[in-house]
Formats: structure tokens, C-alpha cells, sequence
């Protein structure tokens, strides 16, 4: 393997001194770019991109082009998963994701396949693989996956939901059953961020959209242990370095310290907490990535660097932290504007 | 005035030993009724049961025939204001509220008229007068208003919003208009609450449903801090009685400091976040409100006794707690349900 020219985000996930505060932004491959919207229109469809080695690579690549990006990532989905235990995933276009066949009862629980990524996802391994030869060491890679709760709301909702009153009352009323799921699911998450490991990717990042729907309570029990599990049991060295782990469960930043007794590297922070709590909260155990709200994105440059400026002062001095939006970036946001962003996280977070 | 027959709710909010915890539930006039259903059919709008005191009376009233509830609250919406002031209000079932002429420059926002409740919105007045008379004394009645920060992303968007980037963008953008505008608010509501309070209402909830939305530091200075200036402008004495406010913003549990830092009598809290949690980071100084998940309520009895015993438990001993749900009740919960509910918070917090 090449080596890395550029490892500021491994080592600010590592809390080490780095020169800048390292920045990516969660779906930097996505709509926003029109070169991406091209690739998309040609390709038909989302899934038809996600599934093509060769244009995922591509599409990986694009945003990495236009800005001084200090990590890739993986272009996937986080539901494929589910896709390859067989509920067949689809993208009907401002719809979201939706599965033609949701789990509707215990048996089809207790049915479902336990899958061999290598197999089963072969598409997602052979992206990861050309993506890091494209790359030629230029930044890290990421990989990921939902996390099991995150997977199973779509696997019961069948798409997504206000209330996900479903998958709540699945745990709420059988909550053995909802163990059996989760502890099914964790496990091929864990197979799957391997085998991307073993592919490529050097740092793995598991995405807890729906975490915060959750009481308190359950959130720790059945989404956070589950996360935690994965952890234990992923590749934590690989090329002679080690491979950290980013939890980001959204709009539960108040179970932080929690987070961080999981053994992941870093945790993501969405923007209703401000960075200074939030590290107080973890106790500077873990690095942050985060927080700034998307929203931010839609306005104006001096805007924009003006909140940038903002959310370093909140992270303050010291190591462990990486930039990057509370959410992902929007479908509506001026590229130029992300420019913006990542040319002021540079200038002021140098010397 | 009568007597009144009930004051647990008031005490609680008070801070004062009740002799079992108080219950309500926010929509507990509404949809997952039948008798709901069926004046609102013959009604024809849901404006339309709103705009006749004799049927919002009435409707007030239905779930207090039910369960032992220990507070009516008024039977309305949270933006009679915007459409007193004339964004034109509009309910599509299944949709949520819309209104006809959103604010859409700055001059719109700077026109806005000053309204008189009392002239601009007598039916609600109206309202809470029967109410109260109907009332006899039985329990205390809750008026309410939305927060202006709440009020504006609607009056900003035009209807309900994943992003709420328009709103957003105002506040990023044009700090000094959103100021002004929320001003405007907070006077209106402030009056509102005021006539309400004047017309009979004994308790008053201002709902800040998306506060959430916010960045830490905009909720607090385009949020909280005019919630704050309604608390400082609002009768706080009636009937020799203490008026007490409640704020509920969702989502900002982590905020309760800061919330109990405006003169509130109480803060609602979502199932987010544990009790007990809550009643440490605002150190006691208000009475909390919530917090169960309205899901649970879609379980079964034992589930909901389970649930309730749990949210009782982990607020603790000594007084200060209202339960209520995190969020309102949804229309697709069996009535007997929340029966269980309140008999069994009834039960467990006895003596």
C-alpha cells in the first residue's frame, strides 16, 4: 500500500497534535454537485451507483476534486445490509428509502439470513478497493454501515417514520425478540465493517440516524450495547496502524459520556450541543467530529466562516477534534459555499 | 369563582407535597378519541371546533369524562396568533397547519400588525370562559400559546419543515429582522397569555416544538430568551392564586439550566432524557413535566404500567413532578389505553 500523505484525520481521531483541525462532511459525495447529479442521471439510479465498483469510486472521488478534504469516504448506503438479507431496498427520489419487504413477524425475525459480506456485498468491497488505489495515499478512506437499531426501524417501518412506533413497540413489548434482531444485526455490521476493513477502509464510522428517537434507557440498551458490541469485535490494526471507530448517534449528545465508555475512537455531535459541553461531557476520553448545522451551508460565505470560527472556538485548544457538519449536507447547498467551509477550517485552525 | 375542587396540579407546579402526582396529557383532547372524531365530522374543520367556544368547550371536556385527568387544557391551536394576524391558517388532514400567505420579505415582517387578543381572537376568550364555568371547580384549566421562535418558522416556512432553512436562514442571515420579528412575537403572546389568564386560565404552557432545530446558542438567544421576556411580562398572580408558567421546548433537554434561569414555574422534558438526569442539571429549582414516550402508549396495559411506574421512579421522591407524555398523544391510541396510564400513575405514586 502507498503510503498516507496526508494522515491529519487519523491523527486528530487519535487526539494527536495536528497543523489543522482535519475536515470532511458527511454525503460530501451527493446531490449538491452537479457532477454528481450528471453521474446519477446516467446511471439511473441511486442503487445503481451504489452497486457499480466503478462508478462509486468515481463518485467518491468528485468532492475530493473541488476542496481540500482531509478524508474520503466510502459511496454507499447505510441500509445495504438489509439489502443483501434480502428486503430489497429502493430510492423513490425526495421519498427516502423504503424496503419492498419488511419484517412483519416473529418468524421472519428468526428467518433472516446471516449474510457473508465478502459474498453477499461483493460490490461494496471492490469500491473500497478502488477507491484506495485511486486515492494513492492523497487521505484516509471511511467506511461504514447503519447501526443495528438504525437497520432494524427500517427493516420493521419498511421506510422511514415520524413516530417509528413499530420498531419502539417491538422493543417495548418484546423485547427478546427485539435482542434477538439487534444481536443478529450487530453481528453482520461487524462482519461487514471488517471485511471493508480488510479491503481498504482505515477508519470505520457506524450511523445511528434514529438513535435519538429512543427513551434514555433504551437507547443504551438496544443501540448503543449493540454498537458497543460491534466495536468489540472489529479489526482494531490493519496496515500497521490502527483503525478508529466513530459512533455518531444523532440528537443524543447528552449520553456522551455513555458514548465514550464504548471503546470508539470518537463520537459525532450533532449542532443542538455546543462542543464545549459536549467535551466535558466525554472527559476528552474520545475525540468529537461535528457540530456545525447544515443549515449554515445555505447561506453566505461570511456567514459561513463566521459560525466555522465559532464552532473551533467551542472545541477550543487541543487536540481530538475533526470538522464536519451535524448532519449530513443537503441536496440544495451552493458548492461553492462547502469551499467556503473547508478553506476557513484550514486557515483558522493553522497556527 | 368556584372553589377549586382539585389542586394537585397546582401544587406540584409549586413545588408543594401532593398526595398522589398529577397527571395530563398533551392532546388529550384530540383524534384518538371518538367522541372527538365525531364532533369534528359535523364540525367540518378542525378551525372550525376551534373558532366555537360551545364545541371547544366541549371538546375540552370530553377526555375529563374519561379519566381521572388533574388538569383541562384548552382546546385550540399553537398558531392562532399568525392567523389572527393574517397568514390565513389552514389544516389538511394528515398534512399539519399551512399557511396561505407566508412571510416571504422584509417588509412583510416589518407590517405585521399588532394585534388585541381580546378583539382579534374573542373565541378563544370565549373559550376559556365556559370552559372555566363548565369546569365547576373540578380541575385547574391550562392555556397555551406557541413560542414566538416556533410561531416564526411557520409564518417563515409557510407549513412544517424537515430543515426549517428559511427560518434558519433569517437567524444566520438577518439577526437584527429575526430579532424583530420575535420581539413582535413575544409582545402578541405575552398578551394572549395574559388574556387568557384574565378570561380564567389558572396555568399556562408555552410550547416551543422546535426549539430542537436550533444550534445551542440560537435557541438560547432566538428561543429562550424571548420565552424568557413572555415569563417576565406575564400576570403571575390571579384569583390569589400563582399563575405558574410552564416552558416546553422539545429536544433541549441538555438546555434545562438554562430553562430554569427564565422564571419558570416548570419545564416539560421529552423521554430523551432520563428524569433524573433532568432534575439534576436544573438542581431542583422548577417542577418538571413528562416525560413517557408517546409509543409506549400504543403497547398494552402491562407494557404501559411498566413504563409508568419506571418514569415515576426515576424522577424520585419529594414533589415537583407532572406526568405527561414527551410529546402529544397520537390519534391512533385505543382510549383505553390512556386510561391505564392514568390509573396507574395514580396508583403507584399514592402514599
Amino acid at each position: 500500500m502507498t503510503a498516507l500523505k496526508n494522515d491529519t484525520f487519523l491523527r486528530a481521531l487519535g487526539r494527536k497534535q495536528t497543523d489543522h483541525t482535519p475536515v470532511w462532511i458527511m454525503r460530501q459525495a451527493g446531490r449538491y454537485l452537479p457532477e454528481y447529479r450528471e453521474l446519477r442521471a446516467e446511471a439511473g439510479s441511486f442503487m445503481a451507483l451504489c452497486t457499480n465498483p466503478e462508478l462509486a469510486c468515481e463518485v467518491t472521488l468528485q468532492p475530493l476534486r473541488r476542496f481540500e478534504l482531509d478524508a474520503a469516504i466510502l459511496f454507499s448506503d447505510i441500509l445495504t445490509i438489509p439489502d443483501a438479507m434480502g428486503l430489497g431496498l429502493n430510492f423513490t427520489t425526495g421519498q427516502g428509502p423504503s424496503f419492498e419487504r419488511p419484517l412483519r413477524s416473529a418468524k421472519e425475525i428468526e428467518n433472516l439470513p446471516r449474510i457473508d459480506p465478502e459474498d453477499d456485498l461483493p460490490y461494496v468491497m471492490a469500491a473500497v478497493k478502488k477507491i484506495r488505489l485511486a486515492l494513492d495515499g492523497k487521505v484516509p478512506l471511511i467506511g461504514f454501515s447503519g447501526s443495528p437499531w438504525t437497520l432494524a426501524t427500517y427493516m420493521i417501518e419498511g421506510s422511514s417514520s415520524k413516530t417509528w412506533a413499530r420498531a419502539k413497540a417491538l422493543i417495548f413489548e418484546e423485547p427478546a425478540l427485539a435482542h434477538k434482531l439487534l444481536g443478529h444485526l450487530a453481528d453482520a455490521v461487524t462482519d461487514y465493517l471488517n471485511a471493508q476493513i480488510r479491503a481498504g477502509a482505515q477508519v470505520v464510522q457506524i450511523f445511528d440516524t434514529w438513535g435519538g428517537a429512543l427513551p434514555w434507557a433504551e437507547y443504551r440498551e438496544f443501540s448503543l450495547a449493540y454498537m458497543q458490541r460491534i466495536v468489540d469485535g472489529l479489526i482494531r490494526e490493519n496496515e500497521g496502524r490502527r483503525v478508529p471507530v466513530i459512533l455518531f448517534s444523532k440528537g443524543c449528545a447528552h449520553q456522551l459520556s455513555a458514548i465514550a465508555d464504548s471503546g470508539c475512537d470518537a463520537a459525532g455531535v450533532d449542532w443542538t450541543m455546543r462542543l464545549t459541553e459536549a467535551r466535558a461531557l466525554c472527559a476528552d476520553r474520545i475525540a468529537l467530529q461535528g457540530n456545525m448545522d447544515p443549515a449554515i451551508l445555505l447561506t453566505n460565505p461570511e456567514t459561513i466562516r463566521r459560525y466555522v470560527k465559532q464552532t473551533l472556538d467551542d472545541y477550543g485548544s487541543g487536540p481530538g477534534h475533526i470538522f464536519n457538519l451535524g448532519h449530513g449536507i443537503t441536496p440544495d447547498v451552493p458548492p461553492e459555499n462547502l469551499g467556503c467551509l473547508v478553506d476557513a477550517v484550514h486557515e483558522f485552525s493553522k497556527g
